[in-house]
């Protein structure tokens, strides 16, 4: 039988990890790029990969698979060979290189504890793919190892780091144009079909136990967390719409969050049997915002979100006195390539500047 | 102390109350107006009796208020003054007029049981103001009372007669579209202020007990229901999200819906304290559909909703294969336009066709 991987504890514990996230920006002047290795050549690491060739302040300079030949054809696949791309057959050697500065872990949720520790013990900076760890103690032994070891740790979620999610921040943070949260209901859905809900390791207890809830819900919590800025004491209600796989993996589930003192209550729905949507709203006291395409923008050079303030009714209720105004970010790096370069500068600082891994 | 005004019951009384209202057209030759008396001088009863008189198939023929004057003065204030308007200064005498033919009756909901059941057995056709009751036992009765006496019955919830409305359904109910309803969210809420928290006859225990969840959450769960093609079986999930003012009336609440069969989960926010919002998203195995303004338009003349189906990432997951489609609806009338043209219509085949009173 799998663990219990569906309870108020499991959505704390996404929770929990939300709050270990580091996302400031420290800037520093020297011009070395920062060697990245990307330790197991998962699909997003394709997407990854790009995102370190196109960001200035870093270089793709190793990659690992659990053999040389796969490593190699992701290499080939993807354009990014080149002769000082160095190729590894196994994980352990890509750390012990001395010329690899901080590593990008894309492995199944499973494997991160041994070897996102093994990383922070070999001294690189570590850039985790989410879900980060099983269960809030595995993070703590992550961030531990980190911490002893002074490397700067940052969760892989991209789109806190689009600039769009910046400015959708400043203005929910307008007091006179938002007002106070009120609510909140963000979605994270898509369909991959059978094929996935059966095989993927996504759904499988032995490689991401979590399921919806750590792959499509993690970015839920996390876009309810940011709303309410990071605010912990909360109540969650697990709502009874849970479904399963065959080993008991998670493929849809919906909780609310409820913040008695800031009378805030938010919803979610994560599914891997629903249609494609990425949903974030956040309701109020004297305005509302909707991104539809929080996660990954429907387009990668410009992205929008609706935000309307002090709307009422007109004379007689028939109509609206606003309409929601469309607010347009445009963006000179794919998201992933602001969240690379953002984590770049903070190991820089710690390289050239000695100074502290930022936490926050 | 006011009821137990907030439980599950009282959500399933809104649920229930849903499944009475009565909406098909039947269409008649007769050219002979249906006349209207309202019977109620509310805020309300100003928009409905400019749709009486913009729908071809009606007359606003009487007027009741508590007072000859305060009828006379909402005639004045709202041009509807000629010299074939009737006006009435209590409830009883417009019931009497042997020349009205349905009523609108948008008085407190306390006093739905005693009036409506009272136009029944006079034989006036009756348009409900929502609430239509406090709970199902008094629905029941006046339900009753209509269906002795041969009239028809409708609540007054004005968005499903909107053309926008049928045309979502529409596409909601194309399988290769839409595919099956998974989630839904609805939002209904407003901030009116806090003279009106503490005077408003929607927070007075005495008047509208229902309060935030009779009056926005009414449209929440009716849009649900819709949505789920009025099924019924389902779960109830009270969210702890709950504000009531000092007499214990319901300012803010949520609550979840899920019916087990289809493995579908609703959840709905309805609010007097936050900023205005009427969103309905109803979330498909294979498409998407989202309205902003699903209660009142922004605008009237023409609404939208957006739809997307057979949404994909691009390559590498940067973008999206579709945005969601604008569908844009026009239309010839007011939404109450419509609700009362299908009104009369109605009453028109009862009275002229001799047909039964619909029952849906």
């Amino acid at each position: 039988m799998p663990p219990n991987i569906f309870s108020p504890l499991s959505i704390s514990t996404i929770i929990k990890i939300h709050q270990k996230k580091k996302t400031k920006s420290t800037m520093s002047n020297d011009e070395t790029p920062i060697r990245f290795g990307i330790i197991g050549c998962a699909g997003i690491a394709r997407k990854i990969s790009r995102a370190i060739n196109l960001s200035p302040n870093c270089t793709l300079y190793a990659l690992a698979s659990r053999s040389i030949e796969k490593a190699h054809n992701f290499a080939i696949k993807n354009n990014l060979f080149s002769d000082s791309l160095k190729i590894y057959g196994n994980y352990s050697e890509i750390l012990d290189d001395p010329f690899v500065d901080a590593v990008y872990m894309p492995l199944p949720t499973t494997f991160h504890l041994q070897w996102a520790i093994l990383a922070a013990e070999k001294k690189k900076h570590l850039l985790l793919e989410k879900p980060t760890a099983l269960n809030v103690e595995e993070l703590d032994k992550i961030l531990d190892a980190c911490d002893k070891n002074g490397v700067q740790f940052m969760d892989a979620s991209m789109w806190y780091h689009h600039p769009r999610t910046g400015k959708t921040k400043e203005m929910i943070l307008d007091s006179n144009l938002f007002g106070q949260v009120k609510a909140i209901h963000s979605s994270s859905t898509y369909a991959p079909g059978q094929e996935f809900l059966e095989n993927n390791i996504r759904v499988k207890p032995d490689l991401d136990a979590l399921g919806a809830l750590g792959d499509a819900g993690w970015f839920c919590i996390g876009s309810i967390l940011w709303a309410m800025n990071q605010t912990l004491l909360m109540t969650v209600t697990v709502l009874p719409n849970v479904a399963r796989n065959s080993a008991g993996v998670i493929l849809t589930c919906s909780a609310s969050l409820y913040w008695e003192k800031e009378e805030t209550v938010a919803t979610f729905y994560c599914s891997f049997i629903a249609h494609e949507t990425m949903n974030l709203r956040v309701y109020g006291s004297n305005g509302t915002c909707y991104l539809y395409d929080f996660i990954i923008p429907f387009e990668e050079d410009s992205a929008s979100f609706n935000f309307t303030s002090s709307a009422k009714f007109v004379d007689l209720h028939i109509g609206w006195n606003v309409k929601p105004q469309v607010v347009e970010v445009t963006s000179q790096l794919p998201q992933e390539g602001y969240m690379i370069q953002e984590f770049a500068d903070l190991v820089k600082a710690i390289k050239v500047s000695r100074s502290k891994p930022e936490i926050k």
